[in-house]
């Protein structure tokens, strides 16, 4: 996809310096770059990559020396990693799915898919779905019966929407991605054992053994505008109400959403995460790689948590957490660092008791 | 799929009181619910809810004045959470599979299908595999050669099963479940650096590079009856015998099951939780979200992890277990509330010290 | 798959002793090995079992007396589990998928298939795609456009290979691997809370509410040659460069790898890694179950990490690590022992407190 220097600065609302009607092609790492290349020189620690490399234009840092570091062409963008949005956009190859509906597919003549959407090879549209306008849906999908599918979709290739699943405009959802299973929820005849640890804070009582009954999840999962599923997430349906996502939501991969979930607007979920049943997030949430969040709980808005953080109880807005259990970012750092210390306190400790408890004794 | 107030009582062995011929057909939150909903209303807590919707009849708590909450109808169930099962599928819309077998599902013609099963659309049944009277089994799922899948299964979209597993009846399994993957199992020429780690708790010694070479999966994966398995979650077939799941154990999304693991009855494996391979789980035992397991221990009957829980040693029947490494709950809770305190006790043995060892100084 | 005794431990570079001619179709463990199993008797421990089973042939340790435990043929290998590698490949039934090009799979017409490679049903090649000699692709695999999988893939069912992805020879990817999911990366028009996080430790400055552009991934995916996949793994396309995998290196099950990961030869990631963007993983590095690793850190040769360890710092070839955050092995066992009797330090404190600064008085 070449453009010129000056078409990409424009559509950036960037500043083009020099020869800017010189064409590019691609983007890359400045030491990596090809003279059909855009450099990425983003900060001044990339000037000595772009000698190695062999790229006549580059987006660089603001206050750059374009002209010394051998470039006949620069864009200047106020905040170039924001730049880097538009401009992967610009040159983004995509997955090269057809237009059009493969003769392959499986479209219930009840699904009411719009003209201009793209079904691909061997996915299955069930009963009244809906696919909105400029759809793409990638090969080997399944959009359940009655599932709503927003305008301007995106799905690689196996992703997978449940029946009655009502997602707004311009999904993207990557390979695996899962919406709607059935949540998980599983009843005893008489009080269980994980009742009463609740209620105890560890004690299960007399130990009984009990089969689970199922408890079937009969709301759904309500997406909003502008969200990302990564690869393999999984959503679950609510039990009675639906579980809900909010607009400009953005999940990594193998994320796991419990039944009931309520997700506000513009949080980041970041990969492995999992958030158990009935869990509230806020509003522009963060939640680092791995983090744990029980079930039941209430996370503020911009909320942060740092990897692998493990929630175990609320946490009021603007808090920053790390940890297993979670404490406040500074907290953590602070005790780990006493932890570390830790066995050399207690030798400390030894010697004041012998001092202070024995003084007349010696080794 | 409207019920009279009475009918569902029935089904549930519990009591209807008030216009039990008046018919819901779905359930609600009571603040949501409309004039045809069934509203929840399980806890006192429920009865403000209970006005703001439009709910003519309630699961209510034993003892409610349901007329006083303004309800034409009422079903009283001495343990609500346990209705919620029955009630929950008697009013499941479904995934709305149609029956019958899909003219596009790839069916070997050695494989042997019960006559009333269905089979969805796009998927394929290997050679000699065997699916029991009454199975769903959806869209885009993969039964492999000579597996067995007991009556009564029903398998949500793009399911997978290996070769040769072996289930009993009535399985459930969620989207992008799957059985039988080989196994992790490699091995270096030599003693591996792992190897000498496990020995030595730390210390790999001199330091080698090998290639590993593959250790077939040579076992399959034993299922037994009344088995969930949540979207997207693996169980992987056993090295030289089979890895192992009980009757009656739930799995949620994205967990883990090692080579030759065996799991007892009635256990609940939540989200995201890894047992290694060849760990032994006895019956009854919960594992709450994102618990890992390491490999070849044993959890005794009816243990109980919190969450993110990570169990690097044996563990006794009975016990309830949290943090990493994993200690009983109760010490765990003793121990961080500790820690959270450790950089205000190293301050205090600080000023010990001053005042034993350097009695004499000031700041 | 029949072989004699003398075939086997020709085949291991072993040596058969006694009726060496005698017939074995599979392996099993001494237990529930029947007359036709080799059993699997690799350590003195095994000697009883031996007894009750029904095995007439053993791989057994070296210096076992073979004949004393009614055995008629045996095979000892120098180092028992090494040999276990031939051998299960030898006695491996596989998955049967049967050889040639299904009828129901989907080939662009200018996709690039080996003649004698296997092409399962209802899988898609996608357009320009490369598949090597004797690759066998199995049912329901998506192989996008641009991709090239070298010669002797072995792809289990629904395997996802995303757009431009290049894979060496010999690749076995389990059910439900998926490689070339787009990047998780996002950027806010200003200065997010999350940049200032990482800048202060714990202090997101001023509250601020902005929506997520997103950075799409222009750079690929570059995956050496005897790489093993596992199920529902996935790993990420690269932002500007590659995402790159060395040869020899194995997942296992459900493990994230980001965008812009680098990880060099011959590395175990167990199931249920996450490697966050742009971290950069040395040689025969060994990642047990769980472990998380932060993005953009770099991690040493030879580095060995035990279950759910979490990784938020460089770490230096050769390190044994455990623990969140990760230390040392052993410093990390030091620590956890002085944490478990923190609580009685605390008392001891207390106690030394009450002495040294309130020495008159009692309780």
């Amino acid at each position: 996809m070449p453009h010129t220097i000056e078409e990409i600065a424009q559509a950036l609302g960037a500043t083009a310096l020099g020869a800017v009607d010189l064409t590019v092609s691609g983007v890359a790492e400045p030491a990596m770059a090809g003279p059909d290349d855009l450099a990425l020189a983003m900060k001044p620690a990339f000037a000595d990559q772009l000698g190695q490399g062999r790229a006549r234009a580059a987006l660089v840092w603001d206050g750059a020396d374009w002209q010394a570091l051998g470039l006949k062409a620069a864009i200047v963008a106020p905040r170039p990693r924001f730049a880097m949005a538009g401009l992967s956009a610009m040159m983004d190859p995509g997955q090269g799915f057809a237009p059009g509906i493969h003769p392959s597919a499986v479209i219930d003549p009840t699904a009411d898919v719009a003209a201009d959407a793209s079904i691909g090879p061997l996915t299955v549209i069930g009963p009244r779905a809906r696919i909105g306008a400029g759809a793409v849906i990638g090969p080997q999908c399944f959009i359940g019966a009655d599932a709503v599918l927003g305008q301007g979709a995106y799905l690689r290739e196996g992703v997978r929407i449940g029946a009655r699943v009502r997602i707004g405009a311009r999904l993207i959802a990557q390979p695996g991605a899962t919406v709607g299973a059935d949540g998980f929820s599983f009843v005893t005849p008489e009080e269980s054992a994980i009742e009463r640890v609740r209620d105890s804070l560890g004690d299960q009582g007399e130990i009984t053994s009990q089969p689970y009954a199922r408890i079937h999840s009969l709301g759904n999962v309500t997406i909003g505008d502008d969200v990302e599923l990564g690869a393999n997430t999984c959503i679950d349906r609510g039990t009675v109400r639906d579980t809900i996502i909010g607009n400009g939501v953005k999940f990594d991969n193998l994320a796991q959403i419990g039944h009931n979930v309520v997700i506000g607007n513009d949080c980041l979920i970041c990969a492995q995460v999992g958030i158990a049943g009935s869990t509230r997030i806020g509003n522009n949430v963060v939640l680092g790689g791995q983090t744990g969040v029980s079930d039941n709980l209430f996370i503020g808005d911009n909320v942060i948590t740092g990897g692998a953080t493990k929630v175990l109880a609320n946490v009021p807005a603007g808090r920053v957490m790390l940890g297993y259990p979670a404490m406040k970012m500074d907290a953590h750092i602070d005790t780990y660092k006493a932890l570390r210390r830790l066995p050399r306190l207690a030798a400390q400790v030894a010697a004041l008791q012998k001092a202070v408890f024995k003084p007349g004794q010696s080794d």
